[in-house]
């Protein structure tokens, strides 16, 4: 045993990787304090909480932060329309922040001046939590074993570090390994890794975890009201059988459910890790791309579309920096609070049907919509002279005039 | 009957409004020339004509430009992946240019000063078409009768127009019409005003007609393999059975023919129009939503990262542009220029399923992928060393620290 | 004298052309109520009010916005770094809304259901006024009589202007009128239209009147430190003298007074109209271009280069809105709250000296300061890891090497 | 003497910094080809020729690349107004990509598999220098002896230098160092380090080297007639004694002689690196900041405003991506070809006069011109209806008016 290199806080997973890396942070010469936060995985935080202590933590500390993960983190995503590279909700992207703000505070707290965790050193993950634990507390220094030679040298795979579990009296998972990786949370669940890496390979048939088969899922659909304030949902109600949430949580965890049911939000997608290679993933995300669907619709119905597009840029750059790890952040502190002005009139009101996979809106209302169905009615003139539009088509025609003027210009004089 | 006021090409559909038009302008001293684009709607083109012709058309021009529409007009929106506030694919708003090139060609040809269409003066097709006509011929003179007092005053609703049609022997149609008004062509078909003006109402079950219901779509998906090139599809191969199509007009329609079997590109969305106010639009773009994702797919396989965010910030703006009628503007020109050269690369192919009103990808694969499994994998270190990770990590925390440290002088005194 | 017609507010300038339309207005039935803002032009107020009065206006307002145009109009654009096409600082586009501000609550006070203004049918002014008045009056009717047939047919040129005027008693400028036209208040002034409407044409040695011909400025420079909180100057002191100013409207002047006596703020610009045409115009902005300079330095002094870069893009389009005439639209409040958040760091003093047509910035300092010595230092190693920068230069060229790997094996195969 | 590490090409300046790395990498075990590229800074290169040979390299390559430095990487950044934070011309930042072309050229041709810099490893130099050689080689291993721990500890500060120096018979300058430090090429030269870290430190007098003190600078202008083409000038006439310059070389340096006598292009600056951290530096950009103002005025008489508005987006990226070291990088690339394409009408003529330290543009002409003198004239009614500008200014009301109406339903309900 190695001279005391002082207390670090661990983010541990109760999993084989982070259960080994326990083992060997106190190997050298560390006191390890476990943080698991709970953030809405599938996990049994009692069994997690005895094994670090059997394997020597000084302390655990296990979190619920899954409320605020829903409402620091999701929300904002929701009112951002946060997309990275078109198609990826973020899921993971947008755990990592709030699992290193919870990670940084026990390190405080317990006065330990490193932090470490498991993530591998060719992903995003590692830059996520770090850049936030660094944004958070510039002081702490990081641990990352799968960047230290003396780590990654000697667990070159999985054999040398099922060897190391057994000899050190780390309880190796019974059932098999899937071949590829999951990570999941309250929002969604990653597949990635092993026979994924092939970016050909169809994902195999019982993969999926959150969500049903659409070929399975019930052949009548559910058709939810979600109403939104601040571009916010604050309500949700099943139209079919009256079921109402309203809370954060209990509201995101029955969108999980609906959606999970009727198959909605698997996506396949090979994206751009900030480290500069393209990766293959495949993610659900149930209650999100509900979500997604829903506030897109009540934002383009009451807000201005000027302000709409400044804030698609902004949410665009967002979502970018959420990504790459940039969530505790100068800019991305500035972006939330632009965005979040911008929703202050998104609120009413969105109905739609979740089948087979998919999210259909089907009508939307609020008090504070833009739209003026007499304004825009087919059948009535309303406070609208038609003589206008010849006006501003001419004018909006001037420059395009202009521009054939000099083209011809330009054509005559090669023709000649 | 007035003095003759020269000819006029009319944008001609067929349809009760344009025959009303065709005869009025002639009552207002038009020679009228009939010009009918068949740009994939359904319709019965030899009865249009001979219509136009009943109704004193001097002469019919019937052209179909389903080709031209699909090469020149729909490739360039799908190497973009054009989409218009975030859902909507712009079918109608890529017809229109390609509907005003015809016109104005036909006028040149026939030495005609002015051309007329019948949209109507709140929407957008009256500034497509205008804007294009001046851009092509800055010359003509647009007729746009539904923005003529002595028009629009005389025909304040269907009424009057039919009253009109009996009085001038217009053949008035049989089926009863629907409540909301329709524009098809090869690539969709919208659905407004009407019942569906009240942004609540849900669109009627009888509503659609390009797609089928996904409620009683096949119990099986279609596997389709789409290859690429320079951003294009060229060949579309259907696993199933082997069928394969590869000219553009036919793959097109061919995948208009899977995804309406399927049920695939319905939405329902409120948009922002160009002259400022809101409108509720369905609608239906079958073959478009495929190539939508499988597009997406290969380009994020095959495209540098940077490229891409450029690329898409450049296709943010074309969307816009097409959707305001700028398609023959320099501004979408220069667009679709550097568009065009961004997609030098995107070859290869996308597996994906059409299944119950959705598109799934499979996989992909490509001679000009920038994806390296080798580098990538969590299991082969590759050529990658871990340690250069922690150096990019601290590097880029360095602003953060700062912003921190700051922030914290700032906190501090704000605190004494 | 026809029916009356209501009361009209019209922009009034004591000048020829605002003075013919007051008659003018008079004549068409309406009453008129004469509007003068005192946006810091030279201007003889009090002779203005006498002969609209003379004219017959039923009351005039003679307000001074002064105050208010600095800290509510030009202040956001200092803010903003405001600049159109890179190179306008936007003086009369500022201008225009602080005027139809008062123009618009005038009207509302008396009850009128119409403003008027002189504004010219092919320039920006126009929008900028009327975009102004409509969105802060949606009931408000404007009178441009310079798009009115029945008035410009009337008066083709100035010969007719000066008949008409003299006919009704109105009094003629006595000194002959410069070859072009000028707009000036407290920010800036404009030249443009006349000899200068040929763009090869440089500008007559007698045009300037805000600033001293550079080569007759003084041979020493006036060295000031200007001070900033939330980005707005809030303090000049001249090093020189030691004279001091901190109320806005005054520290404005007062740069005005140090600025034009160097000559500093000249520039002959070929820019973008809304409508569609270019337009040449030549323009002086003394204490705007003071500003401009000394903000941007503390700016990037304090503001996290991130931030910057994001604020920059609103700024961008911040000032083609205002340009536009959108400064009272949803959009450019939102901008503006925007910015304004991006301000809140903005703290400290610049030392710049004024000379011969230029401002140079000498040095800078802020308690907000950003700018870590020690970090940067070339002699001290401060909290830097140099090794670090290894590691984020390599990660940075990963992506570079995949994409030299993917071009040589395309070009390898165009060479086969 | 250590076993030999192969063949290191130095980028060698033929100063004590890279003397001393040229003895150190022969310490260290390797043969040391120097590299010395003429980019236009002032300098013996015979003299550094024989030094390098005396110090022990194995060859010395004395490359003169300023025509290529001024037509592959000044003139597209000419095109592009290139500009990093509103400021910097780029002058550094342009000369490290083509050194590094050189390095990696001469590094294939002799089959070396290193090449090394000079560059500290706080700043942007080593960035630039080694992204763009791992872009042009991937295979390359670059040696940065100030980023490894044996040299930079070794040599901590000058004395430790000097020692080696003397010791290893470096010839050591027998002028006494100026109190920071500067580098050069044929663009620019920059001053940082030293007495500038200090932000409020003013420059000191003596410090500029590239231009005239405006103060001592001729009272009379010299006035110049720019031509450009594709948006690159391809000759200069200055209108004095009529001296005219046409190949890119000798008019740049031209106007670098002009610029430099009347004491244009000084700046002093905070800037943001790439790394994180904010830096103080002064330049000179005598032809750079002649040629900015020249080619904005050209492009925006030239170009279409909407194209512009595009391009101006496209350049703010490309200036961050050269400031960033990614000029060989698929992105730049892309931006480049982009540029260029809008470049195309980028034709005609620019006036100006160059005087105390300024650039005022006077007039300027071109067979591209998109200004059309009778469209704007205000004596000129010519192809415009002014009626066309109230339908045009009514329908972009609607908008607003829209907002206002809804704005107005918000604050009655909170007022109730």
């Amino acid at each position: 045993m190695a001279h005391s290199k002082g207390t670090v806080v661990l983010a541990y997973s109760g999993g084989l990787d982070t259960s080994c890396i326990l083992v060997w942070l106190k190997e050298q010469g560390y006191d390890v304090v476990a943080y698991l936060a709970n953030i809405g995985q599938k996990e049994d935080f009692e069994a997690a909480r005895k094994k670090a202590l059997a394997l020597g933590a000084k302390k655990v500390y296990i979190e619920d932060v899954s409320r605020e993960f829903v409402e620091k983190f999701i929300w904002p995503a929701v009112q951002a329309n946060a997309l990275y590279e078109d198609r990826y909700l973020l899921g993971t992207a947008l755990a990592r922040p709030c699992i290193a703000r919870g990670l940084v505070a026990i390190a405080q707290q317990e006065g330990a001046q490193h932090v470490a965790h498991g993530a591998t050193g060719k992903g995003n993950d590692q830059v996520r939590f770090e850049l936030s634990c660094y944004a958070l507390c510039p002081k702490i220094k990081v641990v990352a074993p799968w960047r230290l030679p003396e780590f990654y040298q000697r667990f070159p795979g999985r054999p040398e570090l099922m060897d190391y579990a057994k000899k050190h009296g780390i309880p190796v998972p019974v059932t098999p390994q899937t071949p590829w990786s999951m990570d999941e949370n309250l929002m969604h669940i990653s597949y990635e890794a092993g026979i994924l890496e092939n970016p050909k390979n169809q994902a195999p048939p019982g993969l999926y975890t959150k969500t049903c088969d659409p070929a399975n899922s019930p052949d009548t659909p559910d058709v939810l009201e979600i109403q939104f304030e601040r571009g916010v949902p604050v309500k949700v109600t099943n139209t079919g059988d009256g079921a109402t949430r309203s809370s954060a949580l209990e509201l995101f965890v029955y969108l999980n459910d609906i959606a999970g049911k009727h198959g909605v939000g698997r996506i396949d997608i090979v994206e751009n890790r900030f480290i500069g290679m393209k990766s293959r993933g495949i993610y659900e995300t149930p209650a999100g791309t509900i979500l997604y669907h829903a506030h897109l619709d009540i934002e383009a119905f009451t807000m201005d579309r000027e302000v709409r597009k400044i804030k698609q840029g902004l949410s665009l750059k967002f979502s970018e920096l959420v990504y790459n790890g940039f969530w505790h952040s100068p800019e991305c502190e500035f972006l939330r609070e632009c965005i979040g002005r911008s929703q202050e009139p998104v609120v009413g009101t969105v109905r739609l049907s979740v089948f087979k996979g998919q999210v259909y809106i089907l009508g939307r209302e609020s008090p504070r919509s833009l739209y003026n169905e007499e304004l825009v009615s087919m059948n009535v003139q309303g406070d609208y002279e038609p003589a206008d539009a010849t006006g501003f088509i001419n004018i909006n025609s001037l420059r395009l005039k202009e521009y054939h003027r000099l083209q011809s210009k330009v054509t005559v004089k090669q023709d000649e």
